[in-house]
């Protein structure tokens, strides 16, 4: 592990100084490389999803791992399009000049190396490879053992690719090896990690944070809200309510809970009800929910706190605005929330007092998405609010630096 | 300690809504309670330096310990000039429009709470508590023993003129022990607190990174350098080492290390070493320095990586830029360094290549501070890269939420 981390660290100082349209080339070349090598993906792929069909791995866990041409295919031309991205390095995101003369400049620049440690999707590789890449860090990425082969594949190719431009191959390293020791090595190395990435379920990412003696960017799941309120579009209200709980029930933006406001609970309860239940979502609801429709199950006090990630929602009524912002606060998971209001009032109050990543307005928690914010590929969703809070894109893979020009200055 | 966390939690939701007047009328507030409170601060603070004499504590650490009328008027200034920053909290960072009208915009929030831990100098508990208020932080403040006594009592200052300008008084806590496990509890607090500034000499702040369950901005010590290049004007190169070494000794930004271009040397070491000499700095110089003046020692490789704070400096020459970067890379502490040159490409190589948090042209590292940056108060100069690097003012104790305003957009 020392080793790869002292490569890493001499990769990323190399990096630091590419041109951005030498990044984007490398990303190109290691997309071609992608599609060249597709059979050898594939054929890895097959080794890995033979093993974990003998170790009896479910449907779901196995889907995650199957590659096939077209899943390759969008590897490939996801790197072509974080290749299109702007570059985030270089640019000067403040200049001022001050009374002395001097001329201070915040100038961005990449973080250095960047770990990665996930679990079974074999695409992360080339996502996180190629993000890391964009903006001019070095990563050691630990994928998971059910998905090595796939994933040293897609790596070895990138690392190909990478070469093949004229940029170290070091940029990309996969962890050589399954072995979970491996992981608690890589959280020490603290001279040549600079920021940790986990990617994967809660126990995962848990482990990460409790271990690492390197910062880490969580990219948690998420409880996230739709708060009703009195002053409501009943027809914007039914479509963020239906859209947020149903369009994907398995991401991290989808809503796990519906607040309505006691104010407009006669006039929105039962139909916002009788929508999510004829799409064939369970609603577990308080008193007032379930008395607007038998089918409604009722609510038990852990239920506030769950993340279904599946065709379930819990709902209640509250009194208000504040009563809403203090449900959020206390239950959520500080990731995306939104009212439904046509009151600019309570629009205000509630986002700016819910202490979440991303508080929308009569727009649905599921745009809770670096692509659908235009940032591009993400790498995550940080519910943290240390460095990046919300879409992790490539800019939030980079720091800056003072770059300070004067003509001789000292000071009194 | 969890009472505690749980009511600066409490008081950081109601500080993140309060208007920017509020917190600028609480710091004045703090200030006038201060000088009213002059004479009980100097109490409790002769008791502290009793305790530290009658412990046999050496006259510097003492003398950081002592206040005076002087000094806590400095303190109560230092409130009002924070008073009078531009408040961060509030402002939006950036804005952007989505083709299906989402309206998205990057609004500035406070951290929630930050926790500090700093040593003997009482005057942290007012500048670190004063620029935590004013980026709508709430703090918890753990002083040094030696300082105990001094610090409740500004604290307890502090925490009622807060009151008394109807804030609540626990935006302010300061632990009221002495026992060295409450550190330990404070760093495990991660459900209460969001961020740790430890302030103090290395051993406090490794203690503290190294058992944090907490992210930490870490206010670092400095290896700093200069370095003269073939193309410097001989007057700036003289102007900005001496300055940067000579200014003050003592503090982060001051130069341990000079690095003078082979092509330079016959022009400018000679009386570079002079000024240094005469200034009464010792010179630990490699054998090319050492040959232009007796009086010059010679530098043993520790020399390289020493950060004296004395009125001592290593200094050797290096061919050209590119060795200059690399010896800054490997021995600097990624804290400041500087280049002096006419030559542009030279400067341009050398800010882009060193890795640290302030790179100055023809200008003294000296400068290393967030008053000189025209930022105002510092809380310290961060040498990480997340989130924060170089001067930590008011702005860098601040995150982001996302606040999408749409008009009942669904995601397809």
């Amino acid at each position: 592990m020392d080793a790869i981390g002292r490569a890493a660290r001499a990769a990323s100082a190399m990096l630091a100084a590419v041109p951005a349209e030498a990044k984007a080339q490398a990303l190109r070349a290691a997309a071609a490389r992608l599609r060249q090598d597709c059979g050898r993906v594939l054929a890895a792929n097959a080794e890995d999803v033979a093993q974990a069909r003998a170790r009896g791995l479910t449907g779901s866990l196995v889907d995650r791992l199957v590659l096939d041409p077209a899943r390759v295919e969008a590897m490939a031309r996801g790197l072509e399009d974080i290749a299109d991205l702007p570059d985030p390095v270089g640019g000067i995101i403040a200049e001022w000049e001050r009374p002395n003369g001097l001329r201070i400049r915040r100038v961005r620049v990449p973080l250095g190396v960047i770990g990665i440690i996930y679990e079974s999707r074999p695409n992360v590789t080339a996502d996180a490879g190629g993000l890391c890449l964009k903006s001019g860090n070095a990563c050691i990425l630990r994928g998971g053992s059910e998905s090595f082969a796939s994933s040293r594949a897609i790596a070895d190719a990138m690392r190909a690719g990478i070469a093949s431009a004229g940029l170290p191959a070091d940029a990309i390293q996969l962890v050589p090896t399954t072995d979970r020791a491996a992981v608690g090595r890589m959280l020490a190395m603290a001279e040549h990690i600079d920021v940790i990435v986990p990617r994967g379920g809660r126990s995962l990412i848990e482990r990460v944070a409790a271990e690492s003696r390197i910062p880490v960017i969580k990219h948690l799941d998420g409880i996230c809200h739709v708060y009703v309120d009195a002053a409501a579009d009943e027809a914007k209200a039914r479509a963020v309510v239906m859209n947020s709980k149903m369009r994907r029930t398995s991401v991290c933006g989808a809503a796990e809970t519906l607040l309505v406001d006691r104010a407009a609970a006669a006039r929105l309860l039962a139909p916002l009800v009788r929508d999510l239940l004829e799409a064939g979502c369970e609603v577990r609801g308080d008193e007032a929910v379930r008395a607007v429709d038998p089918r409604v199950r009722p609510a038990a006090p852990e239920d506030w706190d769950t993340e279904y990630l599946d065709a379930v929602i819990s709902a209640r009524v509250v009194d208000g605005v504040d009563e809403a912002v203090a449900h959020v606060n206390r239950h959520g998971s500080h990731h995306t929330d939104a009212i439904v209001t046509e009151d600019r009032a309570a629009a205000a109050r509630f986002t700016g007092r819910v202490d979440s990543a991303i508080v929308l307005v009569n727009a649905s928690t599921q745009f809770a998405d670096g692509a659908e914010f235009g940032m591009g590929a993400e790498i995550g969703i940080s519910t943290g609010k240390l460095h990046a809070r919300g879409p992790v894109g490539a800019e939030q893979l980079t720091s800056y630096k003072y770059v300070v020009l004067g003509d001789g200055q000292t000071r009194p």
